[in-house]
Formats: structure tokens, C-alpha cells, sequence
């Protein structure tokens, strides 16, 4: 399975539109999370998924908290898991997650996590859609906390 | 969110090919696995998944069991989940897992957990490759494991 | 390990008190709970636990959603493991829970995994105290709520 | 429940024996980890000690590939948690791994999480027994690789 599949992008760059966000976060594979084999059982990506969209969020201003005091929710509608190479009990990594712009009222997320050798372990993506926390509807236009992220993006804010 | 998607089959059914085998397993929505919102927290189902998954294996002869015993490894190459509608604390629920005929060396399931009102609250797939446990090269031609079952399958043994 | 402990009871029965309450739940172990091993990861058990403690909640009136509805919370105050068999996968096990009756502002649960042989495999138990939702303050007098539990307990209702 | 119990130490130390080895790990509450109250679900505080006695492993020489290299398996016995206060979504804490000095052939660790405050959220203990891989009997007599962790245990090597 090792290089059965390359690295590709998810979600289309839109020409002229500004630069991912990326954020990275190392860590390692600790002993609850290997499955009989020795190696991440496939469910719990997620979480891993997870620490980097969190991260994100903190970089963004889109973080769980954020949209609750917007009075928004940002459920996941999608997710999607490429597993190309198995992390391995006590294995350290790095989690990438990358913002992707989007004219659209939804979140769309890439994420790769990165052996130390540099090669891509896994990969996949989240979509996440904005609801209004009170009707639970879909928002349709991008409320104001995107608005502001997003001119904050352009500004070239989130990139060091 | 509530009706955004409907049910749809992910892997296209081949002409003249056995009907797919389905099995269903009824449960209950856990407090540890709901989150802030009392909702199931997205990353938790894969764990559903696989317990549909794995009253498929005891079915078809194709459980973790049978294939260590065959000197095989069946790892999930790719996860793809459409979240529908939230499941809630407590709420009762089923899985059902659809085993799809695919003439190569892979194993194609569905899944759709349904609500007690039988709506879809959400659905995805998993594909699986075959391997070999002694080298980890992928089985090309597939296994006598595999072929047992497409055996009984056209058979209508996994039908009752 | 096989033989080094005897199931014991944690909380004391007190002479004249109503007899325990004990619910059982079957189910069987997940690949997704077994560690490198093949057994059950030690730190899973809180999930077994759980699911007896909830079976309990429903038989006897005192489920998450009976505690919310009474302005109540009802938080871990101590939790206890004694593992004495592990639990493999694929193995099926009885999750046995028993309420002991205390006359205090507390609940006392103790839990035991049966293995299909009747032997015990893990047993432990959980100390829940009883605070008001609004203020977090911890409930010095049973609340209504276990009131009425007692009540019932008394007449015989939680024993088939 | 706040002040309700004060920090302890749950295994004596023996007079004349080594300082306990202490290490520390920070890090954030996901939001994966926290239940319908925005607070770290009671039962996933075994991850939370566990990554703390993963970092004593590899201080110590006693990590899972050196038990496996060694022949042994190193199984928890019994687990133990006094919830003191609720950790929080985002919270930043740190896991402290105290690993006891014990003549005897087992392995015993306190675990402290420390609130930014400095104040203990929750606590707890495990015995780890240790046992021949081949054989699944207990080790009644230390075992070379107990051994050695000792001598440069006495010889001061885990103190910084």
C-alpha cells in the first residue's frame, strides 16, 4: 500500500483567491490509540483531524468558541480519509491542517499528516456548514464572523 | 441541515451481479459518546461503522478472525462519511452495513444509520484493500478467503 | 494474573436495607476496544461501565435525563477498577451493574464483567455525588429525585 | 465539589528509598474529550494518565518496546481516580506521572492533573504486575529489566 496514492489537493484553488492556511501540529502515537496490529486504528484519525482544526480555529478566530458566542454551530456535513502509509505505536508525526478558501458559507479543511520523513501518512478533508445555533438553519450567506476572518485572511494576517 | 441529502447508493451495482448482503445491528446512542451539543461527536462514527462491519465478517466468513487465520490483512485504504442529521443522547438507532460484490481484491461496504422513523441520519463507505500479513504487498488477484465467499454469495447463502 | 483476586463486595450492605438493584447488559468485545495485544485496553472500561450505569438509570429513575430534568447533575466522584481476567476480541461478557443502597446524598454503583463461564473478569465500582445544576453546589440532603427512587426501591418495583 | 479533597499520595514511601521520578506533560482539553457539560467525560482520564506514564517509560527504560524486548507484559491491575474538579474544553493542563519507589515486582504510579492555578483537578493511581510474555505467569521475582531501571534509579540518573 506504501505509495499506492500521492499527495493531491482536495478542494480547488479558486485563481486570484488568497493563500491556504496552514497550521501544524507535532505529537506522537500513544498506546491507546494503536489497534492489534501495532498500528492507528482507522477510526481514530478523526481525532487527530481534530487537533489540527482546533488549532486553526485558534489562528482564525473560528474556534468552537468563537462561533458560540456568534451564536453559530459549524457541524461537520462531510469527512473523508485517504490512508496511504499505517503510524505506528510511539511513532511521532505532524498533523497539517490547511484552511481553504471559499467564497461560500462552509469550512472546507485539508488535512495530511506528515511522517518524519517527510512522506504523508494519511490525508482527507472536512466540510463544515454554518447554522444559526437558535433555528438550527442552514446559513446561507456568510455571517459576519466569516466576514471578519475573511478579511483578515486577505490582509495576509494569518500568514507568518 | 435536516433534509439536504438523499440516500444513494456509493458503489454502483454491476449488472447480473448477487444482490449485496445486508445486516443490521440496533443500538442506543451512549452519554460518552454524545458531545457539547448532545449530538454524537462526528469523529465517533466509525466506531458504528464498524460494528456493522463486523456482524458482516461473521456473516460472510470475512471477520478479523478468518482472515488472520488465512494469513491475510484487510485495511480500510479510504473512510468517507455524509453527516445527515444528528443522532441524540439516548436515542435508539441502526446500523445497517451493505457488503457490495466487486469483482477485484477489495471489499466495498455501505453503511446507513437509520433512525427509528427509518430516515438516514447518516451515511458513508469504507473500502478495504487485501493484504499479505507476512510481506504487506497487496493480494492482486483475490484470495481463496475471498473466493469462498463469492461462492456462497452467488449461492444466496447470505440471503434469507 | 487468572486467579489472584475473589469478587468482593466494595459498598457495605447495611442490615435491614432493600437488597441491591442488578441489571445486566450482553454485548460482545469490538476490534476497535482491543489493544496490541488482543485484549481489551484498560482504560475502555469506564465505557463498559457506563452502559450498566445507564441500564441502571433507566430501570430506577435516575437517568441523565431524569437528572437534568430535576435541576440536577449527578458527577463522578470516584471511579475504581480491579482487573483480574482480560477481555479478548470477539468475546462476548455480561455487563452486571448493582446499585447499593446508601441513605446518603450519593450513589454508589458497583459493576462486574462476566465472562461466558460465569467467572468474573473485571469488577469495580463508582462514587457519584448529587449537585444542584444552577449553582454546582453539592446536594447535603437527597433531592426528591432519589426520593422517589427509594420510595419504589422500598415497595419492591426495581426487582422482577 | 471544589475543595472537597485535598492532594494525597496514594503509595507510601518507604523510608530510605529513592525520590519517586516525576515528569510533566501540558496539554489542551480537545473538544473530542469533553461531554454534554462542556467537561472531560469521567472516563477518558485513563488517556490523560496514560500519555504521563508513557513519558515515566521513556525516562525510566520501562516503555512498552522495553517490556517487549524484555519478554514481559506489564498490565494494569488496578486503576483508581478521585475527580476533584471538572477540566474544561480548551483548558490548558498538565499530566504529572509519579512513578513510587516499591521493592516488590510491580510498578506503581500517582498521577496529578494540575490546572494552570496550580491547583489538582484530578488524581489517581494505577499497579501495573509484571508478567512473562510467554507464559502469562505473574513475575514473583524482579526482573532484570526492573533491575536495572532500579540501580540507575538509586544512582540518581531520573533526577535532573
Amino acid at each position: 500500500m506504501e505509495n499506492r496514492r500521492r499527495a493531491k489537493n482536495y478542494f480547488k484553488r479558486a485563481e486570484g483567491a488568497p493563500e491556504p492556511v496552514v497550521v501544524e501540529v507535532k505529537r506522537r502515537v500513544h498506546f491507546n490509540e494503536v489497534d492489534l496490529l501495532g498500528i492507528v486504528w482507522h477510526g481514530r484519525y478523526p481525532v487527530f483531524f481534530e487537533e489540527g482544526s482546533e488549532e486553526l480555529g485558534r489562528v482564525c478566530g473560528l474556534s468552537y468558541k468563537d462561533f458560540y458566542e456568534s451564536g453559530l454551530r459549524a457541524p461537520i456535513a462531510q469527512l473523508y480519509i485517504d490512508y496511504l502509509k499505517p503510524l505506528c505505536l510511539g511513532e511521532v508525526f505532524t498533523i497539517r491542517a490547511v484552511l481553504v478558501w471559499d467564497e461560500s458559507s462552509r469550512i472546507n479543511t485539508e488535512y495530511y499528516l506528515l511522517k518524519e520523513d517527510g512522506s504523508i501518512a494519511t490525508s482527507g478533508y472536512t466540510v463544515q456548514v454554518l447554522t444559526a445555533a437558535a433555528t438550527g438553519e442552514v446559513c446561507i450567506i456568510s455571517p459576519p464572523l466569516l466576514e471578519r476572518c475573511r478579511t483578515k485572511w486577505k490582509a495576509g494576517e494569518f500568514h507568518s
